[in-house]
């Protein structure tokens, strides 16, 4: 029996799913990131049931000198889930339930591999709402979404899951369970250990439950989509709404190539041929909705504004949205590739954020669609690419430098809520205090000495 | 020269402001938790005015083995600024400005020693708002909120200090100079520094900068005082509120105690002797108002309140407000002595909790005040001892010992805002899990090897 065998029957042992031929565990060795050259499989997909068949497999790994990948839906664009040949992928959909929702104390207990979707409407039946929203909300996990501080359209109103994470069970690189913290909403016991796994990319240890507060569900929503014929109009019209201190859900914004991209792929009438848009959501009771209309409608006109659309009703609300979010899916449609970017700044530099990333896209002739998060100053450029063109994928390094060198230089930072994962690991000392960064390291060898958790991203 | 003598000369040769003498040095003895049989006196006390200062004296304590004991407005009821006669004591009065409000941002970086209450008037005055409210407005500082994650009334809606915090700059104990985060409030680059920085007591380093997030002011307030027949049903009206899915930005509870005390001390003519109150403070547009008050009031009818007021202007809601914030400072006339605990329960258990209060106190016959953040499940009972009475300083180590006890037994924790301190330190253990209890030690080695930074706090 090999090395590897022996692994694998020692995990079949403990009655845990898995999965080791060549042609399951292939889907396993990528995320949503553009594919690069090299692809590595791991040793195995293991599908654990429990918190305790995750400290197994841990002390399994451990044991055998290989490395933990924590795998939940892997949207999240940075390999952040991507293997070596020398790791096991934990994989989590078994760990799917949603524990306990205690309506009196406004709080939900999960599993990891819970949908962000699943999640919202359980709490929608009882009158609450989880607010983080990334698009793919079908799809992305509460694991996902704790392990990198995900965020969406409503963070400008309420803020990102870091905001909501109360109390994590972790299974740490020595096999040791731990509970950060306790089930209470207000805490100050202690170090703040939740939020240090929060955030952390699967580097510490594997999260395995999840305890969130959760707030009381906005009555209604009106969703207004403002077209622009000049991208300086538009970042206007951002800060306007900023500087009236109106604070709609979402204040997103959507460039010409984008509009363009989305009415070609995904047609549905809504959408024109305009520089760019502003897609902006107010929440509350109907008498706040309609205050904050107004001021709202005469601060897109005096911005200058050419068409303002707004929904009569939840399903034209629907609507609008199902049109914002099938953005990166039309996007993957331009080309054989496409990456995501997710850079951020203060709200006051969003202008020369976007006129800077398409200075240097046209420069280096790589197609761009801009759309994301204005209102937070959290901007996701989308490069439609082709890969297998040298050149192209030369130039497109070149891209990302001056990009995360552009965000920087604005007082900004790498990323908004997808995190750092292995793509954006080159450029992490560039964001980051030098001092802050040599005692993120110590940390990492703190929690995870022999580097078995996640190895290869962020540090 | 003695070897004191020598820092303080050393001190003084960097124009750092120092006192010494017995008499001047005593009044940094303390905090305002009730003084026990052992005073300390520091070597020194200093007053840095940059944080080229705060590093300074960290590397002259450091090479003389001294202890640095950083020191805001000493208000935090668990002596955690308490020093020991191996410390220095670094006041950090100097370091009182605010240095850049930015609008557009809207955020707002300051020293640590910006009181909340100017720092509030300074955001006011563009229509922004930091919601965090320590009774304390006045005298409570920036670094000692961020140091301790502290909170207050408004908790309810707007959460604590962490929940504002975006950077820090922070002076390690080994002198080196650390930027947390960056200043955008959107942000996943790294581990989260931020936070672990955020309510660890001074014990990882000296905070010399801070940057809050702000957000827009709510229009108007209107202030609820509503009078109860009995504990019990106060208390069905707090959860009747939350169940309700009104989020009040207040929802305080007052028992008869301290509602007597409160008049005896400090008569305003709106408190009343009735078994319970809640203050209960909703905010908003006026529309809104309107309509969360009309639900409101029906709930608090419905509930089995006997009387209920409502404050008619701004005037009104300070008045009331005064009543209530002064409930501590009246409390502190009844006896010699007064302790303040700070335990946090979730929602549904504020009823359980109060009434284990008042069988523990009744128990050991110690007069107790309760009050506090029912919204949050976070409760103040504030206890008028004697402590130059040896029975009662005996009973009441056993009062609090039973308190943590039925606090953790109701799933709660030790400290909703006011911290571990050195008072609570004997405690932590009980309150959370011993792998993360480990792993705080852990990481407080990490930052402080030497353990030079406020020893003998929480760990």
């Amino acid at each position: 029996m090999t090395f590897m065998q022996k692994v694998i029957e020692k995990i079949k042992g403990l009655n845990i799913k898995v999965l080791d031929k060549q042609e399951d565990i292939y889907p396993y060795a990528f995320d949503t990131a553009p594919l690069k050259d090299e692809i590595a499989l791991p040793v195995c997909v293991v599908f654990p049931a429990s918190t305790e068949n995750v400290r197994d497999i841990i002390k399994i790994a451990a044991e055998y000198g290989l490395n933990i990948i924590p795998r939940g839906a892997a949207t999240c664009h940075t390999s952040g889930c991507k293997p070596n040949n020398k790791s096991i992928v934990l994989h989590l959909s078994l760990m799917d339930k949603i524990i306990e929702l205690n309506k009196e104390d406004l709080t939900i207990k999960v599993q990891p591999y819970v949908t962000i979707g699943h999640l919202n409407k359980e709490a929608e039946k009882n009158g609450l709402f989880f607010p983080p929203d990334p698009s793919n909300l079908a799809v992305s996990t509460a694991g996902g979404a704790v392990a990198l501080s995900s965020g969406g359209p409503r963070a400008f109103k309420y803020g990102t899951t870091k905001d909501y994470v109360i109390n994590l069970k972790v299974v740490l690189p020595t096999g040791e369970i731990i509970e950060t913290g306790s089930n209470v909403a207000k805490n100050v016991t202690g170090y703040n250990l939740t939020q240090l796994f929060t955030g952390s990319e699967g580097t510490l240890g594997v999260i395995t439950e999840i305890t969130f507060k959760l707030i009381p569900k906005p009555e209604k929503r009106l969703v207004t989509f403002a077209y622009f014929d000049s991208i300086v109009d538009a970042a206007k019209g951002v800060n306007n709404v900023i500087n009236a201190l109106i604070v709609p859900s979402t204040l997103d914004l959507l460039d010409k190539n984008t509009l363009q991209t989305i009415e070609k792929f995904n047609p549905t009438g809504i959408i024109e041929d305009k520089e760019a848009a502003l897609l902006i959501e107010i929440d509350g009771s109907e008498a706040k909705i309609k205050e904050d209309n107004k001021k709202l409608f005469s601060i897109l006109e005096n911005s200058g504004a050419v068409k303002i659309i707004q929904s009569n009703n939840e399903e034209e609300n629907e609507n609008i949205w199902k049109a914002r979010r099938s953005a990166y899916a039309c996007v993957t449609k331009l080309k054989p590739n496409v990456a995501t970017e997710d850079v951020v700044v203060n709200k006051s530099k969003i202008l020369p954020l976007i006129q800077g990333i398409r200075e240097i896209c046209s420069k280096y002739n790589i197609m761009v669609c801009i759309m994301g998060h204005a209102g937070d100053g959290n901007i996701h450029p989308n490069f439609a690419l082709d890969l297998n063109n040298e050149e192209e994928k030369k130039n497109f390094e070149k891209v990302k430098t001056e990009l995360f060198k552009l965000a920087i230089d604005l007082g900004g930072s790498l990323s908004g809520e997808h995190g750092i994962g292995s793509e954006k690991k080159p450029y992490l000392k560039m964001a980051l205090d030098p001092v802050a960064y040599k005692y993120m390291e110590k940390i990492k060898k703190l929690f995870d000495p022999d580097n078995i958790m996640n190895p290869n991203k962020m540090f």
